[in-house]
């Protein structure tokens, strides 16, 4: 096995190679002044099963240099390619609303089955997707080690997920810190006036874990923790997969009262705080 | 037939939409913060021949959408996808020079190949990567037009390209213009000097057009226009299909001494004064 490591998952690659016992290659990446791209793979990986890992934070960019790095691995005669997208870009436009618009997710899916032999990825943002691909698709899970992180922090602990959907995620933190979970449910109360609490238990007192798979501009979120205070949390740790966190995202999130802003490394980002290659080293190593 | 515009190419599309007398779909497109894109076709689209004009100057963000445009049209069950791209990104990345490196092009030869049922585009960089598409590949000249354009200027017209490979372009320039055509050798007179030179003519007294595919940073086309003027020339107008021109380029070939900069609207640019609107068209009310 050989690690190919992307301009963004650098230290994630030097990482998962210690943990497989793996050879790290050398790979140039630029970018001309128009706009392409260039990839070059300086060590030799003919007849080696070839270990893409490139998290896709540069969205449209990431995908290209997927493509460019898959050819000029199959150039040189590799014996196989996984590719590693610990963030997966666009796996959120995974279902039709409207006539004429794309699965967007569904289209690149097409794409990488066509590129790989394999795709690992960590928390896509609905299961679902896995059902695009016509090669094995493999998603760690990192609600554990947001979970250990946050727990050090957390006396009375209690977890929460912003909605129904992602309840799944709170009960996988929630085993970490044996503790109970919820998730939070808005209600109107007026044309103006909406609140938002969980569905089931009381945070008074509680220090309380919100997590979720991604938290990209934060607004439902910042209120979700402002109003979680109002109802008595002593204390409240927004924790998310990927902190895509695009603009002041972060500086909401604390002025609505969170205690701290986490986030794994599969998105480069000052609260990118938990690493994930342990759980990207163990599903290698397992298969 | 029913034309589907992308962002970059509003105006060719209405053009082409009533040089062939298509319908003109209506087509959202935008890009999210995080960058990611989201396309929506509002037209009815089922049963049609689609024809999607999106020219590549956005690079990869170009590539993902026609990813996507073309997934959103499969969805809605059109007859067939004609991929229209008037400026085809990476197509200069069309050779393999050193180990490790991907043929750039052929990957997303690939991809297209898998996604519509044929290609249109102007003027790629070198005609071999024909062999890379498994639909159909049409490239239409922009020369004869940029010649045209010129034409008026030229009292005395020479033509020349800026090196042997696209003596073929000077050459279609020089049917219109109804004169002699060259190309420029560069010779190396001293270790830091340089002469640029047609290789058979002397530009003494002429109006010379010096034609290229692409004016990238327009360093070297500088260079030789200064040098032409020293030899002689009593006007130098610099065209190209592709202004890519990045940076200062326009400025440097006009210090350079250029006369007129100019290309085709296949790439946005302030010197994009050609359209190729009706070469296009004529390709497809062809076939």
């Amino acid at each position: 096995m050989i690690i190919i490591p992307g301009p963004n998952s650098q230290n994630i690659s030097k990482e998962i190679s210690k943990l497989t016992n793996s050879e790290l290659a050398r790979v140039e990446t630029k970018q001309f002044p128009d706009g392409e791209l260039y990839v070059r793979i300086h060590s030799d990986v003919t007849g080696k099963d070839a270990v893409i890992i490139d998290t896709q934070n540069m969205q449209n960019d990431s995908i290209v240099r997927a493509i460019l790095l898959c050819e000029a691995l199959r150039e040189e005669g590799v014996n196989s390619i996984t590719l590693v997208l610990p963030y997966l870009a666009y796996a959120r436009q995974d279902k039709k609303f409207n006539y004429g618009e794309p699965v967007s997710i569904k289209s690149l899916a097409k794409v990488y089955s066509s590129i790989c032999d394999r795709i690992i990825t960590i928390n896509p943002h609905e299961s679902h997707i896995k059902e695009f691909f016509t090669v094995p698709f493999i998603s760690g899970n990192a609600i554990p080690k947001l979970a250990e992180h946050a727990g050090v922090k957390l006396e009375k602990p209690l977890v929460l997920s912003p909605d129904k959907g992602a309840v799944e995620l709170a009960k996988s933190a929630a085993e970490v810190l044996n503790c109970e979970y919820d998730y939070l449910e808005k209600t109107r109360l007026s044309p103006t006036e909406i609140k938002i609490a969980p569905k089931n238990l009381d945070v008074n007192g509680k220090d309380v874990l919100i997590v979720d798979d991604i938290i990209s501009t934060g607004g439902t979120m910042a209120t979700a923790i402002s109003m979680l205070i109002e109802q008595g949390a002593r204390c409240v740790i927004a924790a998310c997969v990927h902190p895509v966190l695009i603009g002041d995202a972060i500086n909401k999130l604390h002025v609505g009262g969170a205690f701290e802003v986490v986030g794994t490394n599969t998105y480069p980002s000052e609260v990118s705080k938990v690493c994930v290659s342990t759980i990207i080293a163990d599903i290698l190593n397992k298969q």
